[in-house]
């Protein structure tokens, strides 16, 4: 391994710095670590494997990294509400995660995947079911979203145009009764895990991908369909995403829980229910005094067609976040409001009742980075936290 | 694709139909269908491709057939409790699924992955509720278990050894920035869906596999560890098998939901817990008023590692389940509990306060088979069913 040094003679905000640490790991597979530091003008720390080519790699890193900073500067972030909490104790990420392990309420399973236990798995179910109730009151119904999806349900929404890289693909072994070849399978550990490649599996072939953003499976539902009247629900379900060297704690995890609404109807409809949404967001600060802003997001990669999505994206003001504090840390994304306008309408033929492609737009909570923010604004002692907040962990 | 007919000469309990039907797809990957009808001398009719040598492929279903059925026959079912529910109304499977396809409640996105909606998603919420809160009746703690497991707590609780072939095994595409390979990637829209044969990949060694039994996650957190009291926990996760050509509605499906239930601890209090769940079973089963039974069960399949383990499972009695009425068809097993001796105990060195390895059980209620019964028992008419299950209906 080495490192290689990069100070940036021109200014990146903080989105754009978060951007680029989460992104850079594709520019070259032979990056392993990359570190932004919080400038103005950053330096960037990147650790790669020794035979990379250093010119080569300092020339790709800074263009790949001009490209993701004049994309975003042309879309500055609006912030639209602002909530001071009241309590003013708090943690730095780094000393959350300490405690969390220290108590066993977090343990890692894999990079990216962990169990919880304790108040941490308190506060994630009930966090799921103040969500769940604020949904209901809003009108939703129930569904239950599959994470297990069809690879043709990610082509047909044009998801893997853009982020094909982020995909978790599921196989399966050929069925094939040679008792050698599936005990060879299973105990071929070695430094790296499991050893199928010697095995026939449909990997070539991925017949399933797992979740990448929880509202995908429902539209096909409604496929070919004309809507009588808007659609509403909410479902608690599971998303993944490969985010290679960016993957980080509850920040950035593997497998990651959210608890979506989804709404499909007319135009019209959208944007009311968009600003019961936006609303919502807002009171959520109030109400469990965390300290957090509402404002407008994008989200860039350095790949064409992902610039062109995040042109539409931006232009229409399409996504909002909260944003919660974490303290001395850049703020982290714990929901998300998203407008598709007619996307999924064209994609899987859903009409409106006058025969136009049907609106639909989304609201996703993700629940574990709510769980780091909480512990991060109010520590470890559940009964200095505030009221509401006491009563999601009682559940 | 050609027919394969096969009338057996000797005598076949359901519950070994079951498992004939359940595993021959991995006699050969050319048989694409296997039915066994319900007689005591059941024909088999298995549908396999045109290039199948029929002589050869008899003789190995034949073997197979004979060995499961002299597996199993040792072990008979052993009834424990059995309740008659109140209710006389019942449909058969097929039309359970023409109903809930017709209503929309469920919509297919997978083979064996499901979107739900309707009375089928408030049923499968409310049920999750209502298993959640015996759990937390019996003393139960809260647990989040993650599905994406690492690879190597699947080999060190030797669940690989018997069962590779159910697993889901999840890889990524290498770190490359060429945009072409990842479009490519993505278009590759064919027949088969997304073709990845020319990319670079983790698929040869995987280095997670989605959870195939809820408890496994569990236990790493406990590894190395002496337990000054029992440790018990129950949480709502889904779990991921492979069934090849058994995949079958809701029945077997690849993506399940479950309620679990683990105690860890020393053998009596795991024999005594044990007790406490399989008088839940009774219970619950009189409480819904639901018709099945509480039986003693084995899961043979034909590669010897897995006939020792399954020995060792009935010699001591060590899995239970509960299996519910279907109208016309064979029971479903919607519940099961298992006593594990001291087998995660020594995998994961967690040892008793007395420094010998740890006892576990755990119990696992399938969710997504519970609603498949109760409307095989009681239609479609909520206002008809028994009133604790309107109740959890309404939630």
């Amino acid at each position: 391994m080495k490192t290689v040094c990069l100070r940036l003679d021109f200014e990146v905000a903080s989105d754009v710095r978060e951007t680029i640490a989460k992104n850079l790991y594709w520019t070259d597979r032979r990056i392993t670590d990359v570190d932004v530091s919080e400038h103005d003008h950053p330096t960037l720390t990147i650790t790669c494997a020794d035979d990379t080519d250093e010119d080569v790699l300092q020339a790709q890193v800074l263009a790949d990294v001009r490209l993701m900073a004049s994309q975003q500067a042309g879309f500055p972030v609006r912030t639209v509400y602002r909530h001071q909490s009241s309590r003013p104790y708090s943690l730095p990420e780094q000393q959350v995660y300490s405690e969390l392990m220290a108590r066993n309420w977090v343990s890692p399973e894999l990079r990216g995947s962990f169990t919880f236990t304790g108040i941490m798995a308190d506060l994630y179910y009930g966090l799921d079911r103040l969500f769940a109730d604020l949904a209901k009151e809003l009108g939703a119904r129930n569904v239950y979203l599959p994470s297990l999806l069809d690879t043709k349900t990610l082509l047909k929404s044009s998801y893997l145009d853009d982020y094909a890289h982020l995909g978790n693909y599921v196989f399966h072994l050929h069925e094939d009764r040679s008792t050698l070849a599936l005990i060879a399978a299973a105990h071929a550990e070695s430094e790296d895990g499991l050893d199928l490649s010697r095995l026939p599996t449909s990997a070539a072939n991925p017949e399933a991908v797992l979740s990448p953003a929880a509202c995908q499976p429902f539209y096909p539902l409604l496929a070919g369909s004309a809507l009588a009247e808007r659609v509403l629900v909410t479902g608690y379900t599971r998303c993944y995403r490969y985010e290679s060297g960016a993957t980080r704690g509850l920040r950035r995890s593997r497998e990651f829980g959210v608890r979506e609404i989804i709404l499909v109807g007319t135009g019209p409809e959208v944007t009311a229910f968009r600003q019961e949404l936006l609303d919502l967001c807002r009171d959520l600060l109030e109400r469990l005094d965390v300290g957090g802003e509402l404002a407008t997001a994008s989200d860039p990669f350095f790949i064409d067609t992902a610039a062109r999505y995040r042109m539409f994206q931006m232009s229409f003001d399409v996504k909002h976040e909260v944003r919660l504090d974490i303290h001395r840390g850049p703020a982290i994304a714990v929901a998300s409001v998203n407008l598709h306008s007619d996307h999924f309408g064209k994609a899987w033929d859903i009409r409106q009742a006058d025969g136009s492609a049907a609106h639909s737009c989304c609201m996703g909570f993700g629940i574990d980075r709510w769980c780091l923010a909480i512990f991060s604004q109010f520590g470890f002692a559940v009964r200095d936290w505030p009221r509401t907040l006491q009563e999601v962990v009682a559940g």
